[in-house]
């Protein structure tokens, strides 16, 4: 027997094993990675090149190829025979307007905090279908036919509805017997979503969402590259009905306010997907796939169950993962056949954000211990591996999205990006993101901020600016003490941009949330932090974050800063993937099964940690080591 | 071990294995039959009282039945111990209103063509669950505490539509977390159909419907104890569109067309419902489930799918079995939880309705060779075993429901039961149905006066009176030559009644398909009549035809009269079944995977025996050794 090599294709995580000696053009077709070899494998095409990243090819090299590429590991996989295990990226022929996977949003992404073992294989997957016309010697029913062609590509048991089944006749024969069908995986079986004429099985995209409290992120799929097309993110209208998801669950008491928060949700979700749809210049006819990843709240406001339950002892969520419907019946833009999925949650204050992003980074398959934590409007902590994983989460305020800051903003243009300050005059130093004038403070900013105003003694561990500091900036403001950060000439709108000690208490509230839910978290599975051998941090915000300020205003636990590592938005992340593997849907799943929930809102050991927190870098000074002052 | 001992209840079919020994009360109860023992079974309230029809118990007589009656097997459960196999029969207290299983329809069924060997367990079943509210200790999701409730009850990966989980939170705290559930069995998965407040578990009805091309016939079950609560038989409204499968199909061609035949076919049965549910004094509310079983050209134009392959070779349907759906989406008057399931067909002219047949009789289940014919518009034939079933259809045309004669009319009061005339005179000696005077002729009718008028030679063996017969009924109307059967002052509108040569004609093209239909069929597996152990007459027609009239005109076979056996109407009596127990419907589906469909339009051998059977009683008089003029 030969031996076995297995074969990965990136960025699109497609997988195969071959026999040694396998030509990787091959491989690559039977693993069903979409390469074009224009002139049938004969090496003067070009367009079957990829890049070896890992293990071993014997390769020839051609004209097509410069010596230098060849040395930097540029292989045309018709050239190519596999030899052992072996990593290869691909070349899109887009690859220019093409983003790939991560590029953007994970650019501090270590790569082995990725979910791994998993197939590039959609939850929901198009196939062009030739059924064989009836005759007089085969002539059974439409539906059956259908069936075993859809069972010749290996859906078995495929939910069928009405719908479908209605116009069947018809659809057949004016297609003559040629369609495309898109099947999504679900519980208890995958459905046909879609049936359409001719093959279209080129045109196949999808969406991942983030739905956050404060903001929407979105990401257009290629679902059969496996490639970014586009991404956005917007507010989230709510965000008018109330900046919490308390004070939203709240307004839904309100005659209509539920109907009101669903219809602001959905608003976003169509503005995203239409700058998205352009963006990218697909037909939305192409778009086959939903996925969601939010809070409970957002994810129970999005399909219109009332939350009710959700703020009020015991803390009940209608649901873990609402049944896949067309996305069209709560209101989004998208056509009839696009099935929405809402990755599961596991209570109240645990998301699917959450599941979605243990899923993404893969910690559940680990043997070592991870802390995850993703900083925003809710924070929300995992501690866990393989074997298990308890979380916890705690309202942190939406200060981290430049939420209850009064100049605070999500981190774009205009948005300070660092500060430090001259100790002796307390002059500030800022970068601003895109080299603008200063419209704001972002999350990552007003850490720098504080930490650099506590560093340099003008603010006090309580938060309150040091009266006696003669620094010319600190002034009386409206709310209190603030702190001139830019003066109107050198701001977009031409005011004082500021930072109050108002803005100051709501951050230490948001930091103390988070520090105090990790103590408690660790704390009740009998470890300490030594224990921890990784402390992921999601979150756009995340990865813009200055650890050593994060850790100086006692936000993040004062460790080994070579244990911090960031994945982004990991809830976004999770959604990706999940569109992307069935593995990774069935993965989500057993994670949300998995995850024991520590209830911290009536947790007292939370409210004492919580309120030792409430001081920079904490009342226990001991905690932070490296966060005195001038340190 | 203890010997083991098969009970079972009947008219519901429950069936139960205990031990020797076991008091029969318990057996009752542990095998779901709905008896009451309001003293606890003490002896002293004889509301547990059965007939004992097959076996042995050993019971105590009380107080409460007398000597006779307990002589005769009357008996209490409470006071009975199992010590065999045993049939016992169940006295309703509503036994008087109350209609046993085929009291009416099936006054002539031999009891052992039924299936056998299912169980009382509806494919509808609805259940009264306490769920335990939640509490900090266990939070759980509502819909994972509604699932787990119901997987206690048995039902496992049900499917929860979004209608249901949408209100689930308020649904579940308003109702107190006391609910009845409804699970309709289905593939791949059971669906829960309605969430109820409270316990509504005793509101369970069902309602089964044939649908003919002529007439549909609907009973209304009670699905806990598996009594009839009533029953309504109209024609199919689609009849003033076309007479036939064929024009109907024809009709869906116009504009609108299709729409307006489904609108007639829900009319139809949605007056049958209000009758119905007027009879048996039930809400609405309580109807559960649908089933339904027709030709496979009634069942797509139930559904609204355009039948216009099916009449064209390759004569392709759209479906076996339609996906279940609210049979409110319809257009049929149902509360939106109920769900229509309709009994898969085979191919365009062998539709549910025949599968719903040979599966409610049970022929697949023998070793023994049976022959199925169907009577009806369209004539459906099936010989076969446990091992095979092929099966064959002919268009018989509406006669032997009164279509296409001129004084046709269903076998309803007012219509010739039997007739027979004096062979001197010609003249007439009739019984008409009810004793009223006469309104029209029925298929046995039609059947009883075309022998008696060629068996007393005033008709000839081609179908034409006998222009020399002095009979002064003979006469020239206004479509050829006729036959007077009432003069108007016998009549009931007062006019006088008559078959003509045209009525004739169209019959023995009726009854020449449906033995040229049978004779191929049999032919065709290289069987002769002999390896035939019995022939199972369907329809509700046959319950009243007169086997040797039938046979002297050569519409069935000239073979022992004990060989045959009728059961009525068989797609009514199969969708009973299937409304009864998940068993036959799941058999139904296999019985449908079985059938093997020999298509008779484009088969020569069934055109030239079709030939030979447009004569009275066959151009081959050698296989009617019994019909001789005046035999």
């Amino acid at each position: 027997m030969k031996k076995q090599c297995e074969v990965t294709f990136k960025p699109i995580g497609a997988r195969i094993t071959v026999d040694e000696g396998t030509g990787l053009l091959d491989a690559a077709l039977s693993a069903g990675v979409p390469l074009k070899a224009t002139c049938g494998g004969s090496g003067t095409c070009g367009s079957c090149k990829v890049w070896l990243i890992e293990g071993m090819l014997e390769s020839k090299q051609t004209a097509l190829i410069n010596s230098t590429d060849f040395k930097n590991g540029l292989r045309l996989c018709c050239q190519s025979r596999v030899t052992g295990n072996v990593t290869v990226e691909l070349l899109s022929s887009k690859a220019e307007d093409l983003q790939k996977p991560g590029e953007k949003t994970d650019n501090r992404l270590h790569h082995q905090l990725l979910a791994t073992g998993w197939h590039f294989q959609p939850m929901a997957q198009k196939s062009a279908l030739k059924l064989k016309p009836p005759d007089i010697n085969d002539n059974q029913n439409d539906l059956k036919r259908l069936r075993s062609a859809l069972g010749q590509k290996g859906f078995k048991d495929v939910i069928i509805d009405y719908d479908i089944v209605q116009n069947l006749p018809g659809f057949l024969r004016s297609s003559r017997w040629e369609v495309s069908t898109t099947v999504v995986s679900g519980r208890p079986a995958p459905m046909l979503a879609n049936l359409e004429a001719g093959d279209t099985s080129q045109m196949h995209t999808g969406i991942a969402f983030d739905i956050g409290t404060t903001a929407i992120r979105g990401q257009l799929l290629d679902l059969n590259t496996g490639y970014i097309l586009a991404e956005a993110t917007a507010y989230n209208s709510q965000g008018s009905y109330g900046e919490d998801v308390i004070s939203r669950i709240a307004y839904c008491r309100r005659a209509g306010g539920l109907v009101r928060l669903q219809k602001a949700v959905t608003d976003t979700l169509n503005s995203l997907i239409t700058t998205m749809v352009k963006q990218a210049k697909i037909n939305k006819q192409s778009i086959s796939h939903l996925v969601v990843a939010g809070n409970t709240v957002m994810t129970q406001l999005l399909f219109g169950v009332d939350p009710e339950p959700l703020r009020l002892s015991p803390y009940v969520p209608a649901f873990d993962t609402p049944p896949q419907m067309p996305a069209a019946s709560l209101g989004i833009n998208v056509p009839r056949h696009v099935y929405i999925y809402a990755i599961p949650g596991v209570a109240s204050y645990v998301g699917g954000d959450i599941v979605s992003g243990i899923t993404g980074c893969g910690i559940y398959q680990r043997e070592e211990i991870s802390l995850y934590i993703d900083i925003g409007t809710n924070g929300e902590i995992v501690a866990g591996n393989k074997d298990w994983l308890v979380t916890a989460a705690c309202s942190a305020g939406p200060t981290f999205e430049g939420g209850g800051i009064k100049f605070g903003m999500l981190a774009a243009q205009g948005a300070t990006e660092d500060f430090t300050l001259d100790p002796e005059t307390g002059e500030p130093a800022l970068t601003v993101i895109g080299g603008v004038k200063l419209a704001g403070i972002c999350g990552s900013g007003i850490i720098n901020t504080v930490c650099a105003l506590f560093q340099a003694g003008i603010l006090g561990p309580n938060g309150k600016f040091n009266r006696e500091s003669n620094c010319p900036r600190i002034r009386e403001g409206e709310d209190g003490y603030e702190y001139v950060m830019v003066y109107g000439a050198k701001a977009q709108n031409g005011e004082n941009i500021v930072i109050s000690e108002m803005d100051i208490d709501n951050f230490i509230r948001s930091k103390a949330a988070i520090f105090a839910g990790c103590q408690t978290l660790i704390d009740s599975v009998g470890i300490g932090l030594e224990d921890i051998e990784s402390i992921v941090i999601a979150g756009t915000f995340g990865l813009s974050i200055n650890i050593e300020s994060a850790i100086k205003v006692g936000l993040l636990p004062d460790v080994a800063r070579e244990k911090f590592m960031f994945i982004g938005n990991g809830s976004l992340l999770g959604a990706r993937l999940t569109s992307f593997s069935q593995e990774i849907y069935h993965d989500g799943l057993k994670v949300a099964e998995m995850m024991t929930n520590l209830e911290l809102s009536e947790n007292g050991a939370f409210m004492d940690n919580y309120i030792a927190s409430l001081f920079l870098p904490h009342t226990d000074s001991k905690k932070f080591p490296s966060a005195g002052v001038g340190a």
